[in-house]
């Protein structure tokens, strides 16, 4: 069996995961570069992918969505097929076009991962299947988000002036998924708490806290706890944690669909996702179906070389 | 918008949700007829339906796995579109070329409902993105069933001589739960009590209960709980039950994914997915892509009118 050949590009958190589960699966997958705008040991400089383009089957893309990816890929797609995790909901849309008008014969997989990702499966089957009565309160799914770490409401509080490090777990409320679960409609200010450690000297404390509180998007309006720990503290306890989990609820008033995500590692699993998508990804170019795909468009059995029919 | 004009062929406990379903929905959905072979008030004789070919964009087929879908589809396919909740997971591939080789240009949804059909689906996911280390003992998804009532099994018993009535209930076991949670493999016949309410008189009792305990495929070699109770009581508390559910879980080592369902009616949900997938055959036949689908080959956005975007 001819293996995929797999190119990283980015090698932050999320790159290194892809690079690990390409590793554990090498039956199917082989690692043919791991590609950085930075110089990085072991890494080919970004500028030089053009010459990997009849080399790499799929590129893991694991660039940052706010603004690297919609600069990076327009670049990438012409010569090359992609799976990335792009995750900013609001920007999808625009950022499909973005893709679309560069896009070479080639796949590209947006916005895999579990959120979106296997969480917007979920949303999207629930919703189909359970469709309350017109004159109910009751809603379509609703999403949890943890008990785990945040990495973009950690780097907000980092970014704070006096922040020497810190780090935040997003709760979700006991209480609130109880309600849920029973079919009440919470609002998402209502659903989670968001609990900071935060490393900052004394003197500037009451500053640092006040900036979290009113942070706008990230924090204002919403539950927030607040520990500042010292360095020691957060060395030992914090440091490098990259738990995460969440919850999506669907309930009809007959029927209940609930789906529960529990991850040691963020990034490890969204790698994982990335990596079943890259094999998505190889299946429609080999049946010449072109595009730009997210986890909508693309039929359950897309993602593995099992026979699914065993599965059903 | 025009409405999807359904037919229900089948008028037993699914046959009946169905129509339940359909007239919930009534912006999307049109019921024109419900078959049966049966004279039964109210429904068309099945040897009629030709004449409802043009009248009818797709039927929802309920009638048994066993014996009469393998009968009734090949007449059904090559002059309608179907979706069915073939349960027979054995005998699916079998079932498939039959249709195959009967249909006309129509489409075929085929084992939707919940297992096979919804759990199939979490099957697939969680073994494509859950890939457990060559090294380790994990196994890829495991399934339980119930707590709820199995209308196989309880028609198993009801079929003993002298059984006047009779309910079986599967329940998984608690401690199998916890141990899948965590990694461990169980055995399916380890992993369930069957539990049967039985009404018969006193003195045949001793004779039922060999005879349950000792049939193949249904209950010999797994736990098994036998509650004789009077005509009363049955009616009391077990008549008319229907609630069902059950656990798909996958676990790598490093990633859980669990989905749960707890439905208060096994046929009204087994409904509400084959009117979901009755929305997916339009779609594949506006698209001229005809033939025999399983879940495992529809894209998620199939299954509904809305704007997924918006879920993603």
């Amino acid at each position: 069996v001819k293996r995929i050949r797999i190119g990283v590009v980015g090698f932050g958190n999320l790159g290194r995961a892809c690079v690990e589960v390409i590793s554990e699966r090498s039956c199917l997958f082989e690692l043919v570069a791991v590609f950085s705008r930075r110089t990085v040991k072991g890494t080919v400089a970004l500028s030089k992918i053009e010459e990997y383009k009849d080399k790499i089957d799929v590129l893991l893309v694991c660039v940052g969505s706010c603004t690297d990816a919609p600069v990076v890929m327009p670049l990438l797609v012409s010569n090359f097929c992609t799976v990335d995790s792009f995750d900013n909901h609001a920007k999808l849309s625009e950022y499909i076009e973005r893709i679309k008008s560069s896009q070479g014969e080639k796949v590209s997989i947006v916005g895999t991962g579990w959120d979106p990702g296997v969480f917007s499966l979920m949303r999207i089957y629930f919703d189909a299947i359970l469709v309350p009565l017109s004159n109910s309160s009751l809603k379509s799914s609703q999403t949890f988000w943890g008990e785990g770490v945040s990495l973009g409401h950690s780097n907000a509080v980092r970014r704070i002036q006096g922040v020497k490090d810190a780090i935040q777990f997003t709760v979700p409320k006991k209480d609130a998924i109880e309600a849920v679960r029973v079919g009440e409609v919470i609002g998402a200010e209502k659903k989670h708490k968001r609990v900071c450690y935060v490393v900052a000297q004394k003197c500037e404390q009451d500053r640092i806290e006040q900036e979290i509180r009113t942070m706008p998007n990230y924090f204002a309006g919403q539950e927030v706890e607040i520990n500042f720990v010292s360095w020691a503290e957060f060395e030992k306890h914090y440091r490098g944690r990259f738990e995460h989990g969440g919850l999506v609820f669907g309930n009809d008033g007959k029927s209940q669909m609930e789906f529960k995500l529990k991850l040691e590692s963020n990034p490890y699993y969204t790698a994982c996702v990335m990596v079943a998508y890259a094999i998505a990804c190889c299946k429609l170019v080999e049946e010449e179906k072109y595009g730009v795909y997210t986890v909508a468009d693309i039929a359950p059995r897309y993602l593995s070389f099992e026979n699914v029919i065993s599965k059903i």
